[in-house]
């Protein structure tokens, strides 16, 4: 069988993440409040020491989030390090969240949420969609993410597992999974400390087939500043 | 601050991987039961249709596990992604392991041990042992990864998350993780058969610093074979 080589940079369709941009390279402009259109993604650099503040600003929308070095794109927020290193499937305030090479790249700070999010899950992507019986382009967090980044001159060598912020899914004792409404409320926010230099970038994931971004499944946007 | 570029591929150190291929270029003989020296990882195609065994041969040694297609290294089997698809945490007997494009790359066939393996763990590296307080270099399963491939002339783009089989790793109800010793005893087996044309890479994980390779914390062998 033939098997065509896959880019990791490269999307399978397009939206409104490839003119969302906070600026031409992503540096935002400090304090001001930016919109994660709905079933859309926006890349954002954050320096060491500065704050990233990610709204859910209906409530019920999941955000999935990535965090790479900014020096280094190989060198990525990994949800399977920080499970070894923090000994937990599910951070906490206060807790680092740390890179493939073990290194923290931010803090989660502060949480307004009852601190449910999803570090197991994989994002979504076009062949998951196909699989849930999407014919034509379905947005996507991948998408979103390699969108996210073309936008501000950049691609990505891979695309990480995602810090699924406000995303419900419970672990059963014997191992199930499923995937459950959000249980955060409008204007809930988590704060990121940066540790070293990064670019995060935060997708309102577009999954409209089952009921994680609520029970009427209707995607909808994000905001997120960044503090001195 | 400086940082140096990331290269997935290049090993902290050295060891018996890079001299334990099974052959140039990894093809096997068929039905001939090798070894995996402790401590070390081995590489082997299997094309599709064809059973890998992996024999957890004294019964305490974890087996950290990888597949890439072996057309395109870029596509790999993802825990992530298993768990998406089967809506676990744990593969079962017949389930699909399935790749980063969510296309199955085996069907685990067969198990006689008590099924129990992880998925949510990364497999350990060099800067996991520095961590743990080691300043000489000490044996990992992430450089096990890269030797082996060298020693069939392939280098990995990235270090995907392992599948640990026999990795005792129990999840509580609140989401806590501990290192327990394997509950598999000596022979155990799992059967994996190939959906596609992949190379499988199998380290004895030489983790010593805690119990997850037995009580006494002495990593050792393992063996695979390949069938028609």
């Amino acid at each position: 069988m033939t098997t065509s080589l896959y880019d990791p940079a490269k999307p399978a369709g397009q939206n409104d993440s490839l003119t969302s941009a906070v600026s031409p390279d992503g540096t935002p402009s400090l304090g001001t409040r930016y919109r994660v259109p709905p079933r859309s993604g926006v890349a954002v650099r954050v320096k060491a020491g500065q704050l990233l503040w990610v709204e859910n600003t209906h409530g019920t929308q999941v955000c999935d989030f990535w965090a790479f070095l900014a020096a280094d794109l190989k060198q990525f927020l990994s949800m399977s390090h920080c499970r070894t290193w923090l000994q937990r499937v599910m951070p906490q305030i206060g807790d680092p969240l740390v890179s493939n090479l073990r290194q923290p790249l931010f803090i989660l700070e502060e949480d307004t949420s009852p601190g449910v999010h999803d570090t197991i899950m994989s994002c979504c992507d076009w062949p998951r969609y196909q699989l849930l019986g999407c014919t034509e382009y379905h947005d996507n967090c991948a998408d979103n993410l390699r969108m996210a980044l073309q936008a501000i001159g950049l691609s990505p060598p891979l695309i990480p597992d995602p810090f699924n912020l406000w995303m419900n899914i419970p672990i059963t004792q014997d191992g199930h999974t499923s995937f459950e409404p959000t249980v955060s409320s409008a204007g809930d926010r988590v704060a990121l400390r940066a540790e070293q230099d990064c670019i995060a970038v935060m997708s309102a994931c577009p999954q409209d087939k089952n009921p994680i971004n609520g029970h009427d499944a209707m995607p909808t946007e994000l905001h997120f500043w960044v503090e001195a």
